[in-house]
């Protein structure tokens, strides 16, 4: 982002700041939204995927010959149907998982593995097919934890995995894919400056993103090859990305069209049943479409990594931390590749630490390949390290804000990664914390307790596309790139609006498919309102810019001397000459057809935010179990587009953490076999577990974005279980060190049990 | 149309000017093309409607309880649920036909007149849902016939309809909607100067485009009331025009996405469906589909005018066309608007006539409004005026080619109707047909005859739009506003590809919905090749100037001096410095995001394009069977983009030419019941009835396309039933003057019977 042409007074704004309804809200309250479910085509077969059961195993041979004899069965495809591998050496190896996490090629590394698909007349008979598919399978003892699978004989899932770290790679077969260290100042002697000294580990399990919708695709392919999909997805670039370097086609042989997205929270960034659909299709030269059970969506899909996270923290009696030490050991489930740089990344970036060491460990056990999950790897982390500071702050009886302000971080501030930051709200959101009357009120009374933890993330930006066309009527059509996941149509179209001078009503946000609008990356990272925004107003100005060379042929005037206010364009030498936009979109028919507004972006700086949540809890000392009593999340969110839509992201964001903290967790047996795969079993928090959230949004703009926007949607799923580990912790005196915390382990950190 | 810039010279097309197939065929041969009636969405119903069995009657009521009590019925829509009147006064008398047109008013002006409209859970329920509607009507007389019609004491069909005339506007009622004249010079002393004179009156009947697919319209609200129809249409913002009309929206809450279509020639213009799918899916809260049975298809749209035209033309024993006069009689159909003033543009536009007089008559009877059919209003007139050519140059003597010859208009030369011809191939096309081996060859034998007819048409321009994106791997998406009907998708991509330097498999070309493309009138009026073509031209110079843009700034060097030639860019000052399409594309995502053209055009200035067809015939004496032996269409299309295409829209429009000749025509009682509204009763031509049809494309440049391609479409549908009228003539001596000559027709004329 540069221009200061961009740039838009807070005098100018007016939809800006108010809060109306998503557009999508009302269709999808009543059930007229089309989700990925909801694709349609005549002569449509359904598709369903053959998983393994085995968590570890080499996959001897696949008899599809049964399946492919009964009446009904259009098409059976396996990894042999995938095209040949086009690259060779070590290219050949990533193709080769990113191929087997698709369809397996000769192992299955985690329960829920796909090996096979089907394509039907029925859902039926698609199930009767599985049945017939016969694989012979030589089954491998399995390692499941993180620890466990870095031991020297553990079970190796990737015989050719070697260690990448900072002294090259290792020569032994390991589970370990990478070790980092990121190391500031001096840390033995910052512990040695320290009064006091925390030391803890802490365990986190894999959680799911917890989205309604189960991944769905539908394909189709024509005649001559040309392929479209009906896929819900965070980027339908990104299905057009996995589809083409799956089957080896041209980009422009592959048209991804999105349909609505009934939660994705990161989750469906990655293709999991799109490929399958678009093999299955060609096969069978019908359309199919392939939607995931419930038990698939949690085996099959990329939730985020367990881990176990160690964390030594040293402060002055003064409160001011000396030196920090951690170990993060991230559970990369069966393919490398764990967010736990980002878990690196964010665990003390609060805090302005002299002396630190962070170490972290990307290791594959036989689970299925972790994704993103709102704020990736941040939870752990922060669950970990907030706790520590707490607990740092209450042993030195130092109000634990209080003690967060002595050691915030502030312009310029430099992070034990080496991130410098920069036009930040850590102080802001803080002292707003400490201000609120939540954190004055009094405790309620025995077994009750208050907790706060902070955190920080960093946003993304990256590349957006939004086209604006100007219908004759001054209605205009907005289209971006950009999934709408979170109500982004509604502050795309708000940040236009206010460039065109328009009600919001008279623009019409959709999503466009990947033939229709340019390159957008996925709906993630908490950037679309931000850069995806920024192409907003970009293509606003493109419009608002045609419409004046328009009118200045009109007028017969240099385009220089027509000026843009309001709604209104004038010629500023000339007070006669005026023209609304209503009027000369009224004319652009005669006068040489629509204008278009174009913005293609790639931005490349852009925000963070900072939370601080407050939570209060009651604990039952008989049962263990929790209650949420008061709840307060308080966020550094830039300038608000839509005020209700971001609270709804704290709101969102806290629930999550609030799943994580009390109740979520993917439950494994020794063999790698999930003991929960049903919402029955694995407990989503719903409304009767969670009490109305307070919101306060503090907004300290960020200078590079037109409005002042920042992104908003993940901060808030950090600081949750922290928070409620300190609460619990102040409520009962023990302190949970594993999350969920459930009752029978709140229990047990009691000695109750 | 004007830069120079965006003319491409000759050596550089590769592409253009060849035959690659057309992008849709594979998928249209074997059934994969998803048509209007294919659009699918779930829980949709099934929408009918209920038309008039009357030609002629009053509305005294509608009756829909039995209906709406039917279980399984969703929805019953009449008139009643259009919004109220948004004009007063004249307007409203405009506004309320439009409307009338959907769903009858107070009147019902021909058989098939929508009534009402049912949405049921099934076809069946639908169908028996209209059995309930109970409509009380006052059957009034019905008239025609085009001059019974114009008879003082004809029944009116619009009480408030008077006569438009240079004269103004006349007093009383009337069924003439309009009469118009057009002079030059003096007829009467131009005739007095002729030699020769013939004199005839010809009579046609209304005849169906004969599209396969009827029209079928998908219509689906959203709660918060944006709608989206998938519509067959040769135009998706003309549905978008007509639905805003109808239901009073704004432009930005209609979304029409296209289907394939399956034949139009000009009959899905106009919408007849998309409106009442639209009423009906609001109404029943569900996705709505309605399509047109066959009879629905001939009754209830849009077919060509049925007409009397009397012709008198004059010439000098050395051939010279001293004078004509004319008069066109044409059926509007139940409301105003016939393509009379279309027939009299082209009748006599061939030839240089020095005198001339043309009346038009715009007449209103109970039939179905008629709309347009290729060429539209033009193949009556030429079969009238052609006929009377021959015979003058038969009576006088000379080749009719040489005839023709003689009397062509030139450069400069003006038609009678006041059109100046410029940049014309007329001489060439003659030249050509008379130089043909065909037009010299023997004919046969007895009973055999040879006819030939010439013909002029003009094109038509205007607004087109075409976006085109380019993606990392070197291939591109076009996507323009144009629906495809002929072929376009393939005949846009090719221009674009000479200036893109790009294979044509590189690119896809799709057609936008009319949120993500910008305004693109109507597929008609043989614009499409010739104006798209010219915004997909425009939209990859843009494209190309966007990628030199970007080089500049990785390469830093001066935009201006970086020339893309063939597939490569290079840097005009540095030999070392160059880089293909597909290089660049691939870097385009890390230099700041994918780039995109944009090309609105509004093409002012367009071309014209002549025919002359050469037919041979065998008439069986004693059936009065025509057999048609060879046929030859000989056309100036400009530089043909696509030959194979071209050639196959001259034999497409030759053989509807030949329908019209010899086997179709609305059969009307004088009650206005359609006698043959069946595909066995109507008699389309098939593969049996044509012969093979033999092209010759004249290419002579149109300078103001930057390949020099005129638009080929409508010419050659008009003068086949002329050619084939004097071929009979020369087999049997006899002059057959009424559409369609059939076997009855011919014999008695020849006096047979």
């Amino acid at each position: 982002m540069s221009a200061d042409a961009d740039k838009i007074s807070k005098r100018d704004l007016s939809v800006v700041g108010s809060s109306p309804s998503r557009v999508d809200a009302a269709d999808k309250v009543v059930g007229r939204a089309l989700f990925g479910t909801d694709a349609s085509l005549p002569g449509m077969l359904v598709g369903k995927v053959l998983r393994s059961p085995h968590a570890h195993a080499l996959i001897l041979s696949i008899d599809t010959s049964r399946a492919e004899a009964l009446p009904g069965v259009y098409a059976v495809v396996t990894a042999a149907d995938l095209p040949l591998l086009a690259v060779e050496g070590e290219d050949a190896i990533g193709e080769q998982q990113f191929r087997d996490r698709v369809l397996a090629g000769d192992k299955v590394l985690f329960e829920g593995h796909p090996v096979a698909a089907v394509a039907a007349r029925t859902q039926a008979l698609a199930e009767e097919a599985l049945q017939l598919i016969d694989v012979a399978y030589e089954v491998l003892p399995a390692v499941v934890d993180v620890l466990e699978a870095m031991a020297p004989d553990a079970p190796i899932l990737h015989p050719d995995l070697r260690t990448q770290s900072l002294a090259g790679q290792g020569e032994t077969p390991t589970n370990v894919a990478m070790h980092f260290q990121q190391l500031r100042g001096d840390p033995e002697a910052g512990f040695a400056e320290a009064d006091v000294v925390v030391e803890r580990e802490f365990r986190t399990q894999m959680v799911h993103q917890g989205y309604i919708e189960p991944h769905a695709s539908t394909a189709v392919w024509t005649q001559s090859g040309d392929l479209t999909v009906y896929a819900t997805t965070q980027g339908t670039f990104a299905v057009r990305d996995h589809i083409t370097r799956l089957l080896q086609l041209p980009m422009s042989k592959v048209r991804i069209v999105p349909m609505e997205v009934g939660g994705a929270f990161g989750g469906k960034n990655t293709s999991f049943v799109d490929g399958v659909a678009a093999l299955l299709a060609r096969k069978a030269r019908r359309p199919v479409k392939v939607v995931m059970s419930r038990y698939e969506t949690f085996v099959g899909t990329g939730p985020s990594s367990g881990t176990v996270i160690r964390v030594k923290m040293g402060a002055t009696t003064e409160g001011r931390i000396t030196a920090v030490q951690a170990e993060l050991f991230y559970e990369a489930g069966a393919y490398s590749g764990s967010p736990v740089g980002s878990g690196a990344h964010i665990m003390f970036a609060p805090y302005d630490i002299a002396n630190g060491q962070i170490d972290g460990y990307d290791v594959v056990v036989n689970k299925p390949k972790a994704d993103s999950y709102r704020a990736p790897g941040a939870t752990p982390p922060n669950f970990a390290a907030e706790q520590v500071v707490n607990e740092l702050a209450e042993k030195l009886g130092i109000d634990p804000l209080e003690f967060r302000l002595l050691n915030s971080v502030r312009e310029g501030t430099e992070t034990i990664g080496g991130t410098v930051h920069h036009d930040i709200g850590a102080i802001e959101v803080l002292e707003a914390a400490k201000a609120h009357p939540h954190y004055s009120a009094p405790v309620g009374g025995p077994n009750h307790g208050r907790g706060v933890a902070h955190a920080f993330w960093g946003n993304w930006g990256a590349r957006s596309s939004v086209t604006i066309s100007v219908n004759p009527d001054g209605t205009v059509a907005l289209v971006t790139g950009s999934v709408d996941i979170t109500g982004t149509r509604t502050s795309l179209a708000m940040q236009a609006a206010d460039v065109l001078g328009l009600a919001l009503s008279h623009i019409k946000a959709s999503v466009g498919d990947t033939d229709s609008i340019g390159y957008s990356d996925v709906s993630a990272g908490s950037r679309t309102t931000v850069a995806t925004g920024y192409a907003a107003v970009q293509a606003a100005h493109e419009v608002i810019d045609k419409m004046r060379a328009r009118l200045a042929t009109v007028w017969d005037v240099d385009v220089a001397s027509i000026v843009y206010e309001g709604d209104t364009f004038r010629a500023s030498d000339d007070a006669e000459k005026q023209m609304s936009f209503a009027e000369l979109a009224a004319l652009l028919p005669q006068t040489g057809n629509t204008v278009i507004g174009v913005a293609n972006v790639d931005v490349q700086d852009w925000g963070s935010s900072f939370g601080t949540h407050i939570v209060d809890v009651a604990v039952d000392p008989e049962s263990g179990k929790v209650t949420l009593l008061r709840y307060t999340a308080v966020q550094d969110v830039g300038k608000a587009i839509n005020p209700v839509q971001v609270e709804g992201q704290l709101q969102g964001g806290a629930t999550q953490g609030i799943g994580w903290a009390l109740y979520e967790g993917y439950d494994y047996d020794a063999n790698g076999q999930m003991r929960n795969p049903t919402l029955l079993d694995y407990k989503l928090p719903t409304m009767m577990d969670v009490p109305p959230i307070d919101t306060v949004l503090v907004e300290v703009p960020y200078p590079n974005h037109p409005y002042g926007a920042r992104g908003v949607g993940e901060t808030p799923i950090i600081p949750p279980p922290a928070a409620i580990a300190e609460a619990i912790a102040r409520a009962t005196g023990a302190r949970v060190c594993e999350l969920p915390m459930t009752p029978a382990r709140i229990l047990e950190a009691m000695g109750v049990i």
